[in-house]
């Protein structure tokens, strides 16, 4: 499969590395065309790895990975370019974390999500939230920390998030770990789980923990 | 031990009756004095239990236990008079739940939480979050749901959350399975756990579920 991975950052690296390792191609892809972090991460994944802008890379991938921040998020995908989206799944993991006056917040926040912004913009993208729940070494590698812990997915189109729950399987999640919770609005539910897990990550000091979901039934 | 519980709903009830099933004395609070679901409760629950408005209620109490709502803890607590909570340990379980244009939201939320105006409104009560998280049921019988899963405490005095700790230890809950996450600014971080909360209980069609929290060390 081919995939745009767009944003340089450690998970953007993380997840476009993975998906190299596992034979996809991947175009890693950032605001301007010769960034050096993404020229360098390419160099290094071998031969199925590219840089390029986040239009290069929208154009280039069958499937498009949202990997920049939620408060740049919209700008990152016109950049990308409604036409290079359209019909495509889209994989969002970002979560609208701002940095004000001190703290760190989320913006939007449950009226509404980074998740239902860009479907909204992008209608003819076939939006998929997923992964934003966990640190970007466990995303690719779940066996990093023990148990049945999970994922979610929500999004309007259900092969997307088939296709989606597929990708997470080639990761290390299998499928009876990936919980469907429903439609795009769903990505309110999963992007306010990070305030608690920003406070247990303080609190264990490190990131390489998840929820497992205990059930009497 | 005497307790203090505000509010007749579902979770007053249900913690006021594992409290005297406990051994403890226990005044269910109401707005009104001689609230018929009150004296019925009191009436079942044996000698040791007691019904009255929130004043008489906490002032009979040596801990005090907010099972209100989120949008009406405040008036509750000003009803039970700030004079009745100085110095005791106030047990918030609330959730800021209001239901407006047809859907549930959450308000306050992000930048302020219950559990914080609590505190500020009555700055020499002890305020404990704790126990939002988790169905009514779960709170008195963690047992309905197997394995490790976890409560959350927080609030800026540590000897109020020992005692809650304790507390929730004769319900059941290993003092291991209660994390302190910190000061009562993070009351958000539990309260807006809410929304997956409801997600999930909607997705298993029950509510005797929890998380349990899996990490690499």
């Amino acid at each position: 499969m081919r995939y745009a991975v767009l944003g340089t950052g450690e998970v953007g690296r993380t997840l476009g590395g993975r998906l190299v390792e596992l034979g996809h191609e991947v175009t890693l892809g950032s605001r301007t065309k010769d960034n050096p972090v993404a020229v360098e991460w390419a160099r290094e994944a071998g031969d199925r790895a590219a840089a390029g802008s986040f239009s290069e890379a929208a154009a280039a991938g069958e499937v498009v990975v949202n990997a920049v921040g939620g408060q740049v998020a919209l700008a990152a995908l016109e950049a990308a370019g409604a036409r290079n989206l359209e019909g495509k799944v889209l994989i969002d993991v970002s979560n609208p974390l701002v940095f004000e006056d001190g703290q760190l917040h989320l913006s939007p926040v449950e009226s509404d999500s980074v998740g239902e912004q860009i479907q909204r913009a992008f209608p003819l993208a076939r939006v998929v939230k997923t992964l934003n729940t966990v640190n970007c070494r466990v995303m690719v590698d779940p066996g990093r920390v023990p148990g049945e812990h999970v994922l979610f997915v929500c999004g309007a189109d259900a092969s997307a998030k088939e296709q989606v729950t597929a990708m997470l399987g080639e990761f290390g999640w299998p499928a009876e770990r990936v919980l469907d919770l429903g439609g795009i609005r769903e990505s309110r539910a999963v992007e306010m789980w990070l305030p608690l897990w920003l406070d247990l990550s303080r609190t264990f000091g490190h990131a390489d923990f998840n929820l497992e979901l205990r059930r009497a039934r």
